[in-house]
């Protein structure tokens, strides 16, 4: 059995970033290491090639009446810059205390080996072990994964032989208290560009005589949202699902504080949509952003300049039941019809992604034809998380998205037991990304104990 | 007499940009070119140091009798990037048909050429011309002149002994109508930065919980017009002077065409203050605008993130009696009133400048206790041009700013006589600036007429 501490050092080292075109070499190394890992534990490993980043498939086959799991993970991290705040170097893996350092130690790197390494004890102790496994790695997670909807076609028929996907790419709350993933927010991404004069004019020249693509910006995404928060696009929550008194009372059982939520945040005060908490709203609640924003004029000093174009970038996180494509067609309807005169208005579509719902065994509201060794896996995750982490898992919905989880249910029908494994302080996307490595120990003995038991019955 | 065409040449290739600090070699070489050659047209030439770039003061002195005109321009430029939307190297004059193009060819190297090579005619016609004349050539103008109040203050007894400004640094509509210019508009910048939570956060995990800076910024920016266009802030107008009717008479003698203007602006729909035509707004109201924006990820593709801060760059336009410290507090009040809970609001202070206006002899309005030199000046302008452009100019207010005009006017008392020589194709601050060498030489021929007659009584 390898030291899974040893193994996350070197799948750090590779600078897998999977947008950065100049670390071709890096994607290369991380993908191979994986590959290298899986075949040396016996899969019989299959890199399927995409127009980008190839995904690993890897296989370890058995009788046809074996539970089938398919394990998911990325091997590609998000770009490190700035580099400047990083406290170590971002891929020179760096091990402070209990936590180990560097780009894509927690997002997807820790999490990922940790299921791979209990994996590997597994068959260390019981060969025979009769439980199909599938690895299923990408490599284009951090970019939206652009390749997975084709490779997904082209090997339904294969997944769809599995009985439900595991992952570890979601959060715990804090160091004792393991989450169950049941829904992610999808979303939708798209930038808007208004356009009025053919070039920036001079703002004393002309100023007073034309509307000014910024202002008219400013106008049309101050109508977007209502004083209180609320979206406000016509049809915008029409097909939002109802909250089930048992996930309130799931969210309850976390104990969070809103004072520490704020301090973590740096802010005074929250900004939610009416009736629900922050815990509930980034959970529950839809939202439409704004990431970024930008015209005219932006350096030191100033330019008295009408400028020719202003341009913002929009997100919509959703929850089931919404739809990508009709939240976006909402959203710039609404946009197109608040245009004024004098400027012209476009999209640049960017990706997208639908929300992802699962309800555990035993719910008011769990469906009917729920695949048993599903909730076998479930039953048997919230016992070993009792049993290893000192008390029972919390069943919650999450706001962050991983669009492939619900990509993969409409395809293959397959659910998914998301056992989170990073925290809040592990810095995801950001300068100074750690991984916590007792939760990695824990994470390793807990997903062996679940897989032990979906095998066993 | 030197060759007008060959010295604006040998100005424009001195690459004077006053903000660009690794151009101190251009801006020592455009300001050693205008004091050589005002010191061979025998005047006593200062350097007047200051913080940043030098003050020419050339004076040619005379009997006290004799009336006194300062001639006002600038040896800086605007910066010339972006570079390769030039057609010609910037700061290499190539002269194509009529025009000569280059960085400052028109703002203002050749009108202050143009006046310098009038004198230089008067004088080589009559060395002992009656006439006291000083020329102020400053070096900070593209920089909203940040030394001029302290040369002012300390030169003001000197200056005050003259009768009038004259320069050369507005526009004519076109090559047939010559404007002098009654009036200019001030104006005062500032930047308005929101700052929410303490880093830029992950707009999945926790998207719907607190206020997202650029929402806020769109939302404060947004209030701050009325749907019509007005300016939204609570005595924003309230000093604004009122238009006299021979304003709007002088006005329509342009027979300024909206249709034409629309096509150069490049827009379908002008945008102004109810009961302004384009041409009134732009002279004779004021405006808040928006000269940039910026905030979160404004790269290509997406990061979905919401941003701990947003920035947008605001200015005001404005009018007589406006006053920049007034206004700006006004509109930083509006601001600060309106930004919500939830983000912070700061403030960077920019430049600013008062308007200004001249009122010519013999209207309805003109001051009882007007300079009988400046009156003279203006009817001899009237004569000159009428003569030479085969039309008399009309008299207008101008929606651009010199500010340091109105700042003569508060030290000194004087009022300025303002002969516009470029057009709106010369390409003011953007690239392919070019100057009209058919407008350079009626230009001289007037300004000589004009002094001459000044000096003749």
């Amino acid at each position: 059995m390898f030291d899974p501490v040893e193994k996350l050092k070197e799948f750090i080292r590779h600078r897998s970033v999977s947008t950065d075109s100049k670390q071709r070499d890096g994607m290369k190394g991380a993908q191979e290491f994986v590959s290298g890992l899986l075949a040396s534990l016996g899969f019989a490993v299959e890199v399927v090639p995409t127009d980008l980043h190839p995904i690993i498939l890897a296989r370890r086959d058995g009788d046809k009446s074996w539970p089938h799991v398919i394990i998911y993970g990325h091997y590609d991290v998000q770009p490190a810059d700035p580099l400047e705040l990083w406290k170590t170097p971002a891929f020179e893996p760096t091990i402070v205390g209990n936590r180990i350092y560097g780009r894509g130690a927690a997002d997807n790197k820790g999490p990922l080996l940790t299921n791979i390494a209990a994996v590997a004890k597994l068959l260390e102790e019981d060969p025979k072990l009769p439980l199909r496994i599938t690895f299923l790695v990408e490599g284009e997670e951090e970019m939206g994964s652009p390749s997975f909807p084709k490779f997904l076609d082209r090997y339904a028929d294969r997944l769809r032989e599995a009985d439900f996907v595991y992952l570890s790419d979601t959060a715990l709350p804090n160091e004792n208290q393991v989450v169950l993933t049941c829904g992610l927010r999808g979303l939708t991404l798209f930038d808007v560009h208004l356009t009025g004069a053919k070039g920036d004019l001079h703002s004393g020249l002309h100023g007073g005589v034309l509307r000014n693509p910024i202002q008219a910006l400013a106008e049309i995404l101050a109508t977007l949202h209502t004083p209180d928060g609320r979206v406000n696009v016509p049809g915008f929550y029409d097909d939002v699902l109802e909250v089930h008194p048992w996930e309130r009372d799931e969210l309850r059982k976390l104990g969070a504080n809103e004072k520490e939520y704020a301090d973590f945040l740096g802010i005074d005060t929250f900004y939610t949509t009416p009736g629900f908490s922050p815990f509930e709203a980034v959970r529950f609640q839809p939202t439409l952003e704004f990431n970024g924003i930008g015209g005219g004029y932006q350096g030191e000093g100033t330019k008295t300049v009408i400028p020719s174009k202003a341009f913002a970038k929009l997100s919509c996180r959703l929850v089931p039941n919404q739809r990508p494509d009709k939240i976006k067609k909402l959203v710039m309807d609404a946009i197109r019809a608040r245009t004024p005169s004098g400027v012209k208005v476009s999209f640049v579509d960017q990706h997208k992604g639908d929300p992802y719902v699962v309800v555990p065994p035993d719910r008011s509201n769990t469906p009917r034809d729920q695949s048993p060794v599903l909730a076998r896996a479930f039953r048997a995750a919230d016992k070993a998380i009792g049993e290893i982490w000192g008390r029972p898992p919390v069943y919650l919905r999450e706001g962050g998205s991983v669009p492939i989880i619900a990509e993969i249910k409409r395809v293959t029908g397959l659910d998914s037991v998301m056992f989170g494994l990073f925290l809040p302080e592990d810095n995801l996307h950001a300068p100074n990304e750690s991984f916590n490595l007792d939760v990695m120990k824990k994470g390793i003995e807990t997903t062996r104990r679940i897989l032990s038991a979906v095998a066993r019955g």
